[in-house]
């Protein structure tokens, strides 16, 4: 029998999604729990793998199991025995077909920014951070432009193992919500530290340091070394992954909203 | 010379606001830093005193130093040493007369609480937690109850010491924010625990155990044995200190919106 879970996660609290021989990836503490219920040891397949300290709003795998139990042993049980940081927010059976990673169509991703003086201290490390205020109408144009179909080499991490670093993006936008920037991206699939890369250079734009065309340099540079570094993972979120209907998933997208003003 | 601070903290870093033997309280961090810049041993005094848990958007403190420093100083020369979970947002000299705690005229706080199934794990500690859904009409109808000025004997700690349990309420108000329910109390002061309880009795009406009218006969048993257990304080924000203008402070309040949904 095949398993789909939604998750909600912290990633501060953890090395990131990926299971580590210190176990401490957030597969680590999820797999030892969904063995103690199985009685039997799980493995489990994300939509995407999020590095530390990036947090989940909606993240989906899925485990094969031989042990019947009612769905919600998947939830509650679970939850039970897993550390506060880290929730089940639903279980449903799926055919033997669905792959969390494979079957997925489409990647949500939300990034909060505060562009305040002083840093966030109740809000610190769920929020990204610039401590001068930024131009939201610039970042937004700029945005515009990672829009389609792209090589998105100038935004790939060097460490990425993807075979082609081309990839559409549906959504790309910025706004003000509060006193914080909400970034939007959403797309078929992001190369490594695609997301952060974008949000980099978007805050350089943001900040002046380049015009809005910019960001259409960069796409077109093909070269990394020519774009900003990598931004905190903070204030990002995984969420939401888009499936076809058939697979008879529940929603599974979910939006966040921090503010403090 | 008496310096004003403006102060946000994550009171889950923290056993409370109070100074400690072990050093674990607010107060201790934030002495350590200002006897560092102002190279002498300093005391602080603040408008509230917070339990362990419970946060501040908007605390206030007031100093004696002998020190000349640009009000800078106190901001970021102080950030610079204190640890991530609590920020100075403003400084500002002080006539000799203004004291935080003697002067302060209003305080403001609000509880932000997840009503739903699966706990929260991205806000754990942020927000309190119920787990099912609450009657927010209801609890709104009660809160009105405790406007005004009452005897809080039932909402009041056994280890309060207050001399007199008379206090006055300008506001208690419940409503949905997001898939959160936000509370808002201001009064010009607080017994110990006092808000904790207040949300820990309107839960009871919330959860439909008693009607709105509940609150009235609390207040009028003056027994806090009858009364529901004190709330968590994981969503309780001292949210600003109302002063007399004259003083010349920065406007002290502030809103926190945490929604995950």
């Amino acid at each position: 029998m095949r398993v789909a879970l939604g998750l909600e996660y912290d990633g501060a609290h953890f090395c990131g999604w990926q299971s580590q021989p210190g176990g401490c990836g957030v597969q680590d503490a999820l797999e030892r729990e969904l063995a103690r219920m199985a009685c039997h040891p799980v493995r489990v397949i994300a939509a995407g793998r999020t590095d530390t300290g990036v947090h989940a709003l909606a993240q989906v795998v899925h485990f094969e199991t031989t042990t019947e139990r009612p769905l919600n042993a998947w939830v509650r049980g679970v939850n039970a025995g897993l550390p506060s940081s880290v929730r089940v927010l639903w279980a449903q059976q799926v055919d033997d077909e669905f792959h969390a990673r494979f079957s997925a169509r489409q990647r949500y991703y939300q990034y909060i920014l505060f562009d305040q003086a002083v840093a966030p201290a109740i809000l610190a490390g769920k929020v990204g951070w610039f401590h001068q205020s930024l131009d939201v109408d610039a970042m937004a144009e700029a945005a515009a432009h990672l829009i389609g179909e792209h090589d998105f080499s100038a935004f790939r991490a060097a460490e990425c193992q993807a075979k082609s670093p081309i990839r559409t993006l549906q959504q790309a936008e910025v706004r003000r919500a509060g006193q914080a920037i909400l970034f939007e991206f959403s797309g078929n699939a992001f190369l490594h530290h695609q997301v952060r890369n974008m949000v980099g250079a978007l805050v350089y734009v943001g900040k002046g340091s380049q015009p809005p065309a910019f960001i259409q340099q960069l796409l077109q540079s093909h070269d990394r070394r020519l774009a900003p570094p990598t931004f905190s993972p903070d204030g990002l979120y995984l969420s939401g992954v888009g499936y076809e209907s058939r697979w008879g998933l529940p929603d599974t997208r979910r939006y966040v909203h921090l503010s403090l003003a």
